[in-house]
């Protein structure tokens, strides 16, 4: 058996799987007659190919149950997708590299510091939302045309396999780390 | 003098000027193997007139004192925006109809619920965020190219104006009805 330990999310670690969502290290400049910071261009949506057009979502979350048993990784060959947390509750994110396949050699998982949101460059392969808090809403960025048969695209590609592969959530070191 | 009082956000009353971002009243379908509840297609963006690509900005936002003197309106010609609060805190929206200039009698003001977020029609008469407390984050959607000067577009026209315009927020008025 294989257990994951999640480290926890930055930038230099994530980049060839997209951006770190935060106010953290990140660009900003004053605008609204002072009224407001704005953190600018933190992602920039990838999913007009095909004439697609950007959309937002909500998902209201479940807990997972952990150890995590992961068994499939999805990715999505036609929009980035970006996820960001309303509340300030870490969640998880697993992701992988590869091609045709997900190379499970390359499996990383991170642990957010609450304040991050992820976004996946378009193709990343990735395990769905992990919240660790029940009820959690996230706001989702990706592509309209999603589910709408008219306009079909491959909206998701599958990956499941039998290796077995936990992540562990080690709550105790993880809410040390985080204060 | 006149002073406008926010009424509640709601559907019926924001069409004109666009969507509310809610859970509520939305369609919805369960995703992620049941882990999550996907609140669908909430917004569609609007930025990809000459060549634009939507992004993702956070802004940081300074609470506004009240009664709120309002001299100006903006808009955007190239590209829609939605305002996403992370807490669960109202914040306040004021839009107004008109194409060259505003029509100053179809001022409206709103107030949040909390849950809600509000993306503006392209083009839609609005005043900048006005947020209720202070250091509130807010997910900003709109457009890449905003101030980069080598792809330039228009993207904000401000019309100032003298009339003597207020907004109240009656607090106790608005924690009573918002509970």
């Amino acid at each position: 058996m294989r257990t994951l330990n999640p480290i926890l999310l930055n930038k230099k670690d994530f980049i060839s799987y997209g951006d770190v969502l935060s106010t953290q290290n990140s660009d900003s400049i004053v605008i609204n007659d002072g009224y407001a910071q704005k953190h600018f261009n933190l992602a920039t949506l990838d999913a007009t190919q095909n004439g697609g057009k950007s959309a937002l979502h909500i998902y209201v979350a479940k807990e997972r149950k952990f150890p995590l048993k992961i068994n499939m990784l999805e990715k999505h060959p036609y929009f980035s997708q970006a996820f960001i947390p309303r509340s300030t509750k870490p969640f998880l994110v697993l992701v992988c590299l590869g091609e045709e396949s997900p190379d499970l050699n390359t499996l990383q998982a991170f642990i957010t510091n609450g304040e991050q949101g992820v976004h996946y460059k378009k193709g990343v392969w990735h395990f769905p939302l992990i919240s660790i808090e029940n009820n959690e809403q996230f706001m989702v960025l990706d592509r309209t045309d999603c589910g709408i048969k008219e306009n079909k695209i491959v909206e998701c590609i599958e990956h499941y396999f039998d290796a077995d592969i936990k992540i562990n959530l080690l709550k105790e070191v993880k809410c040390n780390e985080l204060s």
